[in-house]
């Protein structure tokens, strides 16, 4: 059987066909499109998860969909979705009613470590952290190598731990949010505040033509290789507030290892070393044993294929419970 | 069969004899004077403990002691304590030695933790937290019924969670960490530095007759209850950070209850509420659902029940093993 993962972010809707083993058999994304309102954004996640699955040689077996925000995964519904501006949306039973498959929901971050987890760098972990650094920052949360997902669903929301005090408040209206200092909107954010404060940036200045609204990550992870200070500047305190979340968590719950995923971390091993160093020079003794951060392995998929695995874990789950 | 548990703070070395149901049946306490250096502490801790010891009818099985520092559980050694400026003690052998008892080791806050679990405002609770709020702030997590203690033996410490940034640095050589802002040193360094400022305070002023050095955390709830501005500014301004704090806690793995223990929690119910609200206006979208805050129930002696539970634990898992 395959199982069709969806993954919503602010930017593009991504949906793919997984198989049984959590590999991605074939995926496609379109555009969010926020501006068109909730049921514009339904419509075109309806839209790409078609178009997967007509796509499938086999029968769909159920359907897992990923939001950025809070949901009730018993029910499906998604509590809230700053990004998306939902409010309350039981998107598991609209989407069952127009793709006629079961449809799970989760919260992204919290998928895209299960996807981690059972297919990618969480493999074997008792204990784990996954952080996804895109548009803002979301994660999970393994306990005894099983995911997570809290007391009231709202574990792993790694992107609104308070870390400190910044220069512009977060979407929720607070001040001081891990999301504000180091996911990719932060970094883009203070990259073009540095450039406006007339810092030189010859190489980041040429790329986007002088124009910080055109900075993106990958062009600041570019001009970093070519020594740019801006850019330099720019990482290296994403990767500071990153080593002291990373020790945030590790004061509360001490995980084992620490995965980093998301757009963000298409950068690789050198913003993992980065990260690295970061939580160490972030530790509150210097001896302090701080988790392994290694970059997740399912990259932009881990979405997909997690949500994947949250449809196949409940279909099976109700399999057992009918055979008993 | 009873238990020694004794709780080592940075004033005080408690200690108390525990029975099997974690019910304490006589405590004593005398002065850690850390100043005596590593011995010195040591020789305070095995007076207590046979003080006590003389007390019981009964053989004590066994001890547990808490210590406010990482600590590896397995060998019984403190990693690393700033309080008492110890660097890998091996604190479990040292006092079998004295004590002819087996001795078992934890972090002081993980042990108050576990006291509240067993025998406390946690029973019962699949995952919860406890915070202890005294000259340092330590705790513990719950996870599935039990206590976690990490994957590196360091899980708890919630007092080195960055929450934000002030006007002094933490012992660790941080800045920012939350027992800066809400443990009973942070509350009388700014009241005393409000008093310096200028700031009026009529009650407070008389309680510590214009000195800044005698104020203290009964003193700041007192001036509060009668509307002292520099008690209210200091007390309000502690909670606050506790609610970011619980928020922060909340974000990662979202726990079902809070317990707050420690000195300051002497305040009672007008504190805990105070926290609650804290909380609640820390929330990060004003319908986030936040854990239940509520007052640790064994007070002053969570250490020393905890620290005998441990002994208790151990000991019968010994027991256990021995028997296949």
């Amino acid at each position: 059987m395959n199982y069709l993962g969806i993954d919503v972010g602010g930017t593009s809707v991504k949906a793919g066909l997984v198989d049984e083993r959590g590999r991605l058999l074939y995926s496609r994304k379109v555009p969010t499109d926020v501006s068109q309102g909730r049921d514009g954004v339904i419509h075109n996640i309806v839209k790409v998860s078609e178009a997967v699955i007509c796509q499938s040689r086999r029968p769909v077996a159920a359907a897992g969909i990923g939001v950025p925000g809070p949901v009730d995964m018993e029910r499906g519904i998604v509590a809230n979705c700053v990004n998306l501006k939902w409010n309350r949306v039981p998107i598991a039973a609209l989407l069952r009613e127009k793709l006629h498959v079961p449809v799970f929901a989760g919260n992204d971050g919290n998928l895209a470590c299960l996807g981690e987890l059972k297919a990618g760098a969480l493999q074997g972990v008792d204990s784990g952290v996954m952080l996804t650094l895109g548009t803002g920052i979301g994660g999970g949360v393994v306990q005894n190598g099983t995911l997570w997902i809290g007391a009231h669903n709202i574990g792993g929301e790694m992107g609104h731990m308070v870390v400190g005090h910044n220069f512009y408040d977060c979407n929720c209206g607070r001040n001081g949010c891990l999301e504000t200092f180091s996911s990719a909107t932060a970094m883009k954010k203070y990259a073009a505040r540095l450039m406006r404060q007339g810092r030189k940036c010859p190489v980041l200045w040429r790329m986007c033509a002088g124009r910080g609204h055109r900075i993106n990550v990958k062009m600041l992870f570019e001009a970093y290789r070519q020594n740019d200070p801006v850019a330099r500047d720019t990482i290296l305190r994403a990767a500071h507030y990153l080593g002291i979340g990373i020790v945030n968590i590790t004061a509360i719950c001490d995980p084992q290892r620490v995965a980093v995923g998301g757009g963000v971390s298409q950068a690789g091993e050198l913003y993992i070393h980065l990260i690295r160093k970061a939580a160490e020079d972030a530790r509150y003794f210097k001896e302090l044993p701080i988790p392994e951060v290694v970059l997740a392995e399912l990259g932009n998929h881990a979405g997909i294929i997690g949500a994947a695995i949250l449809a196949q874990t409940k279909v099976r789950k109700k399999e057992r419970r009918a055979r008993k």
